[in-house]
């Protein structure tokens, strides 16, 4: 059954990059958006599944790339947003790293645009349900990765449209950057968004906490332990 | 050899509790602020080794529990924020359930409360680093626990005093609430504080992260895995 997912590497405070760069796109690097981006992702960069798909050479063949595979495996369809495809598609280049049909969230119509090995971009301008359900429809039988970026990711949950979110917990400290899960879910004040802990895999470099997603509860009180 | 160590309940999102409760304290069971802490913390009142410290029957002795009853066997001395420690005072009664001393950080003087059971309250004026100071000399060889609240876990880590936090990560986003781990840490926008993760015990309720503090590094770029 095609399950609708998401992972997110970020810090031990929840940041997936430093705080937003609003400066020129060529000083994107030597912001602090990159640099705690960059210490975020590095277990990625350092697993050998990702870079035999990006066509670098060398990287660990461990636990950390077993999961990185995994989701390469599990992915029959993405989801992604537009400020997300509109930065990879030149670094992305003639054969994107996804090998799979991709649904851009996005306000500008655009002719569908084909890649070499199996990667195409479809631009979705009626809305994030929209795309899901036609990733879905695109992804035999596989599963829907929401690639990101954070915001198109919040999206999804904040409508209910995400069965597993699997979080990357890094263990470093940013103290402060661009959060996943914050205010901007718009939940109640007096409620939550219940998970069931699906399985964790734990490494030195970082921990992997996957949940299947409940949805949303009302937070009622208990009487402490005191009894009846 | 005795290290300073801090553990907290938090959700998934980093909140320790709902937003702060800004009314009347009477008024603060009705709380966003203590809906959120109910749910974050409710693991606790489930351990059958938290219970039995408080004096109240039940409970489950499993995983969970066995992690609160180290955290009362490792703590030879504690230090406390103001807020918690006037909070604390009346509901602990005659006999806390800390039954080791306590360094209460505080702007103001009073004299040591000596309570039963091995509980003793000292205010200390001259700052956090003399009340860990003072606990330390004080812990008989055992751990140092930060009891907390949230902003002295704060200011202890980021004064470099913290060897040891463990959080405790409940399977619930809040969306919104307080949070230990945030700007007012203070950090630069291009350093980390980077920890060691030593253990990780995971159940369906709450999965336990225990970490070595190593302390502030700055945040490098690395090749992305192009090679040299």
């Amino acid at each position: 059954m095609t399950k609708v997912t998401a992972q997110l590497s970020v810090s031990l405070d929840g940041c997936y990059a430093g705080p937003h760069h609003d400066g020129a796109p060529g000083d994107w690097l030597g912001s602090a958006e990159a640099a705690g981006f960059f210490r975020v992702t590095r277990w990625v960069v350092n697993a050998g599944s990702w870079r035999e798909r990006q066509g670098f050479a060398g990287g660990e063949r461990d636990v950390n790339s077993d999961v990185v595979q995994e989701h390469f495996d599990a992915a029959g369809a993405y989801v992604m947003g537009r400020n997300m495809a509109d930065g990879g598609e030149v670094p992305w280049g003639e054969e994107p790293p996804f090998r799979a049909p991709v649904f851009v969230v996005t306000h500008r119509p655009r002719p569908r645009l084909e890649r070499k090995g199996g990667t195409s971009f479809t631009y979705v301008t009626d809305g994030v349900a929209s795309a899901v359900a036609q990733a879905k429809a695109a992804a035999g039988g596989k599963d829907v990765a929401v690639a990101g970026g954070g915001t198109l990711m919040r999206q999804v949950l904040a409508a209910g449209l995400l069965d597993e979110l699997e979080l990357h917990i890094v263990p470093v400290v940013l103290g402060n950057g661009q959060r996943l899960l914050d205010e901007r879910l718009g939940f109640g004040s007096k409620e939550g968004l219940e998970l069931t802990p699906l399985r964790v895999l734990h490494t030195p470099d970082v921990t992997h906490v996957r949940y299947a997603v409940r949805g949303r509860e009302p937070l009622v009180l208990d009487d402490r332990g005191r009894g009846e």
